[in-house]
């Protein structure tokens, strides 16, 4: 009885360690793996093997070899790895980890060097041409590992996932899959995170925080939704009035100099930041500065007049208005190097012009309509982003409650309701998924507003599992399929600040990371959101909730520990 | 119309200001305040007027001066007091906060010194026995203010109270008013938290760091889940081998010098720790050391056998297994000060005795039925700790589903349902409100057991309001009434750990902190827990999640920054 009681438990030991391998989040769409321990010598490094290499690759080298290091994560299996210490002792070390840019992206050592574009450079440009393929190779023999791929912001990807190959038992670093061969490319280009600071404020350092979360799991956009209604944090050089006026308090702002600092961490961890100035709804702010841009500011009762207290909009039919929009927005998107740039454009509430006398007299004098004035203050505001370089983006609302005017290439965030997006695409608008019945991480917490004692509005909360079943091409055609750029989870912040901020937003805001990089199918062939799949995924992602974890960033449990080292035995049907 | 917006303006702040005024939480039960600002002068202290103050008392009192240093809390309007700042510069200093026990209590410093009983003594006297009452008293002319109480616990209530009447502008501390008579005392002896450290590990240090926010709202008993299936935290003179074999790693456990540590940092604060060793059921973790003991040990399906995984149960009718469950129970019960004990009694699973065969040749060699056994179980383990001076509590099955011999003075919590209070009361115990329906802490978080992608069991998340609007008298007639001891909000920590333990109980827990002590009715004569009570609590909630974030507890904002400085302006009907 003893007896087959322990082998039984060994048999549970092994089985649980071999499924929890490969503890890769996103997992490549390309994997092999055996089953060779190899540890990390004492003196492993990693080294570019090519000259020229830009200063914040060798940052993220530093980076990535002080993770290596801190990141201390035991098996998550029974005994976390105790019984593999004999094994990992005469293990083969590995040495090194070479990084190798494809011809076209670097020059060899030997030759002089030239200049190598940058991970930073390589995250800001135009959605689609980012190029983050890389391959991985892990030998089983000790020979060393390598990273090949055509830019630096692939390098940087394979780094991400190779710290993830490695767990640490008895001071010993080691992976037990060798020979690991990757071939790695995400499936979509946009994968984001959005967050709201103007609700509540969130100092540059937990945005920063934020960011190295996201990089972890390759997220590669960050969507600042930076000023609405309730606040307006960011300074804008031109425009100093609306922050000095309307910031919370002198110290809750975002200086040039700040963004500046949140714009290069961001690239330098393969993050673009996408700024999001919204509007001409959300902007009861801007009143306490420029009272005469606003219709209906903090009019009561506010439900009549917005979907969230302060009411107020911009004077969309004025020119004044409309210019002054025009150049803030213009001002806004020389400080950030992004293609992208969003304009917003939800939740506008005619009623608010409709009981504005402004607002009636300029569409009076002018002769359009509430819509045709839309239409005009958004080509123009587009036209002056547009002018700079930068691709608009808009909530869903512009493209399917309006009649405006907008150019081929702007792309539709859909939020309102996943089953919106078969009708933007049908619009021909690119699409980036931020659907609240599956990826707004502030659903569940409860109604905010006072004497209120219901819950939230979109409730129920939107779990892990719930965000990793979307599918990305629901409802659409394949001609339609290319319109898809990604998606994004979202934070607004009624309810939030650097409290939770953590964690409420991981591991679950890696979940979309998965979906949008992985896509459709796992390394095996099977199909990625189905329950089987997110069996296979919820031990990856307790193994990155660990990893956020020793590196300072406060991701939630998603199970007792007790699931947590035994895969799939905390199963519903287990 | 400037000059009229204006004074909207003003008038809306001095409304909000009023309205923001007398700041406290839990309200007194007799409360008046003036319009007086008095500031505190820079050699302000708090002094006791007797002699023999226990050392615990003199540690309250630098605690309460490094609180009304570091809170620094500007009004919550606004212009965040700004215009108050000349008549803060001109106003009334007061120099000191005068502590004073009545006769029963202390001895006037110019007698002989006798011992005065500590704060630590005080708390943990039995329930019913703890005098917290206090009279508060700061006068408006400079002079000195006072608390004065029966006991050093009462004091220490005063204190904690005195604290939240006080704002900081520029630099100057004041409370605008003044003159403020209070007098206090709960409506019920039993406000709690119960946290719970199997499903996952909490630190000692995070302990202390709740305990420290229990007190801020008056919160006096701490009921410690300390053990479960998933892991056996707790070290146990005498069964050391439990923690040995079943705590999640060698550091996840409390020693007894920890015990001994978070009693004393609790009893200071005025709390007494109720500490919880859950059987029959919620016991697998027994199994790793002795295995003997634990019936359908792991047992699969698990769901068959128990509402989590894993499964397993003491064996109830083994004689050896009562045995060692009440030898156990007295060894932890020597651990703690406390008059009161949990034995657990939640979620006997039937099944895994049926399918358990050592249980059933118990059974059949005794002729006991299983609730005989049961009740023999319950009566020889409560004897163990009866035998100590212990008080048993028991979770509400034990009342309602079994047969159950318990002594009269057992209290039980309820916990399924608040439906169930009026059955409890029915048979005559004594009951602590917990009920999930409006205390879970942690429902609503969505489902945590593998491959289900549903909601947790216990949605919706239990919102403030909603747990604010709890009745405790709620059908029971008014025989009935004097068997409610109290209540408490609970954390289960399937899905929490360090990470969330702040956000995820602050300030929800200091909710049911106001609905216990300060009861059905507010100062002014209304009602409580009503639309319009509730209304008057958002404010002064907001004021204490404020001073938390300050003292170093993440607290989450219940609502944008631009409501919690407009009182009332973000209410749904506003």
């Amino acid at each position: 009885m003893a007896t087959s009681a322990t082998m039984f438990v060994k048999l549970a030991f092994l089985l649980s360690f071999l499924s929890s391998a490969s503890a890769l989040w996103p997992i490549p769409r390309q994997l092999s793996t055996g089953n060779i321990t190899v540890r990390l010598a004492s003196s492993f490094g990693i080294h570019a093997n090519f000259a020229g290499a830009p200063s914040d690759l060798n940052d993220a080298i530093s980076r990535t070899m002080s993770i290596i290091k801190t990141d201390q994560l035991a098996p998550l299996v029974i005994d976390r790895g105790a019984s593999l210490i004999p094994t990992i002792q005469k293990a083969k070390q590995l040495t090194s980890l070479t990084l190798e840019l494809s011809s076209s992206g670097g020059n060899p050592k030997t030759t002089v060097a030239t200049s190598v574009p940058s991970i930073s450079e390589e995250a800001v440009k135009a959605i689609g041409e980012r190029d983050e393929s890389y391959t991985l190779s892990v030998p089983g023999d000790g020979s060393s590992a390598t990273i090949k791929a055509n830019t630096t912001l692939g390098l940087l990807r394979g780094m991400t996932t190779f710290t993830q190959l490695l767990f640490t038992v008895d001071n010993m670093i080691f992976t037990s899959e060798a020979p690991v061969e990757i071939t790695d490319s995400p499936a979509f280009p946009f994968r984001g995170f959005m967050l709201d600071t103007a609700r509540n404020f969130f100092p540059v350092s937990d945005i920063k925080r934020t960011l190295d979360a996201m990089s972890w799991s390759k997220i590669n956009q960050f969507h600042w939704h930076v000023t609405d209604s309730q606040s307006f944090p960011l300074q804008i050089p031109g425009f100093m009035e609306l922050s000095q006026k309307a910031a919370y308090t002198a110290s809750s702002v975002y200086t040039p100099s700040d963004v500046s600092d949140i714009v290069s961490y961001a690239a330098e961890r393969g993050i673009d930041v996408l700024i999001e100035i919204d509007t001409p709804g959300h902007t009861a702010a801007i009143s306490k500065s420029h009272p005469e841009h606003i219709a209906c500011n903090e009019a009561t009762p506010w439900a009549n007049f917005a979907n969230e207290p302060p009411a107020g909009q911009l004077r969309l039919a004025s020119d004044a208005t409309t210019n002054f929009t025009a150049s803030m927005l213009a001002a806004v998107a020389k400080m950030f190097p992004s293609t992208l740039m969003s304009t917003g454009g939800d939740e506008l509430n005619v009623n608010c012009y409709t009981q504005d006398n402004e607002t009636q007299a300029s569409l009076n004098a002018s002769g359009l309509t509430l819509e045709q004035a839309l239409s005009k203050f958004t080509v123009t505001t587009h036209a002056a982003i547009e002018k700079l370089g930068k691709t608009p983006v808009v909530w869903e609302e512009m493209v399917l409650e309006h009649n405006v005017t907008l150019a081929n290439d702007t792309i539709a965030m859909v939020w309102i309701s996943s089953d919106d997006v078969a009708a933007v695409a049908a619009k021909g608008f690119r699409i980036v998924h931020g659907p609240s019945d599956f990826f707004y991480l502030d659903c569940g917490g409860g109604e905010w507003v006072g004497v209120d004692i219901g819950n939230s509005w979109c409730d129920p909360f939107k779990t892990w599992q719930k965000a990793y079943s979307f599918d990305p091409f629901a409802n659409l055609s394949e001609a339609q399929q290319s319109l898809i750029l990604g998606g994004e989870q979202l934070l607004w912040t009624e309810q939030s600040s650097p409290s939770n901020l953590d964690p409420i937003v991981w591991p679950r805001a890696a979940t979309s990371a998965e979906v949008f990089w992985t896509g459709a199918t796992l390394p095996d062939g099977s199909q990625r959101n189905t329950p089987a799949g997110s069996d296979t995924a919820l031990p990856r992602l307790h193994d990155l909730q660990f990893r956020m974890v020793a590196r300072g960033v406060n991701a939630i449990p998603l199970q007792p520990q007790w699931c947590a080292v035994r895969p799939g035995v905390c199963d519903l049907t287990a």
